[in-house]
């Protein structure tokens, strides 16, 4: 075991697609350093966004944002809505999108789970704002959805990995949860 | 597309351990609601974790912890940590403990990478203490280094998913960041 500085290894974490209305246009942004607040209702996860990107704007004004999920199938896109920006680039073209309850917070058909977030906080940490959002509803097609719930196999979400900068798939069950330690009692 | 309610579906999420001096003696609490707030140096990572815990209070008290990812060898003793609490049962008897330059945070042997944090911020959730660290510290197994950097493929790290209540491994590498998405330029 040795030192080898302050990296950040807690990877691979879910990418996602973070959509907000820009100057009343849908805008939408890779992001992969995302988090899991609570676990309760309300619910709250957090996205980290560097200060630089065109979308914070959006999310300061509106006070609304989504996190959609894509899958490996759109892989090419959600890398490509990582590496064009907003103020150049109109990225909503790429797909067909639909509003919520929010009205301000732009999702994906393609994404087969979007979620829909009122702005509830927002950390200032110098070069990135930390977006706390507060869920107010999740959007799933029926393709994924098995048993009346979101079917993690059927999703096949992208995952992010810095080290190598590579997307890696999902692979397979290994055991269950709350369950398979009982055996060391 | 239909809604499902508010569903938080960011999965799948590492699986770690956290590590906190509880009274004086090391304690270990298995934690999957985990985020990455930036991306830089000072690095900041977030855990969540219920009010409840025994580790709160040490990690308040002693304003350190340490993120320890578990592989999925350590799959049974990771469970186990997330199902007893530490006011009962002393999880710190299932590993080889070492601690870094905080002194204060205990990190795991089996566990080939460890992240050691400052305590930097606190946040009031309701049921949920969501402490914010500052990352001193990462300390990993040659075993799991490649290139100079830590492999993701050699880690093989825990996933978890809340909505199948399942561990998940990592699947194969689909694509490369920043660069598969050009094609569409």
């Amino acid at each position: 075991m040795k030192s080898i500085g302050p990296i950040n290894a807690l990877y691979p974490m879910p990418t996602t697609l973070v959509g907000a209305a820009v100057n009343g246009k849908p805008n939408f942004l890779t992001v992969a350093h995302v988090g899991i607040l609570n676990h309760g209702t309300p619910q709250y996860l957090s996205i980290g966004l560097g200060k630089i990107h065109y979308s914070n704007n959006g999310i300061l004004e509106n006070k609304a944002f989504s996190i959609c999920l894509p899958p490996e199938d759109l892989m090419v896109e959600t890398d490509y809505c990582g590496i064009m920006t907003g103020k150049k680039t109109d990225k909503s073209v790429l797909f067909d999108i639909f509003y919520g309850e929010t009205e301000k917070a732009p999702m994906i058909h393609q994404c087969p789970v979007n979620m829909e977030f009122k702005l509830h906080d927002v950390l200032d940490y110098q070069t990135h704002d930390i977006f706390i959002g507060e869920l107010i509803q999740t959007y799933a097609d029926d393709s994924v959805i098995a048993g009346g719930k979101i079917d993690i196999a059927k999703l096949r979400p992208l995952l992010f990995d810095m080290a190598s900068k590579k997307y890696w798939a999902l692979g397979n069950p290994v055991g269950n949860c709350w369950s398979s330690g009982k055996s060391l009692k």
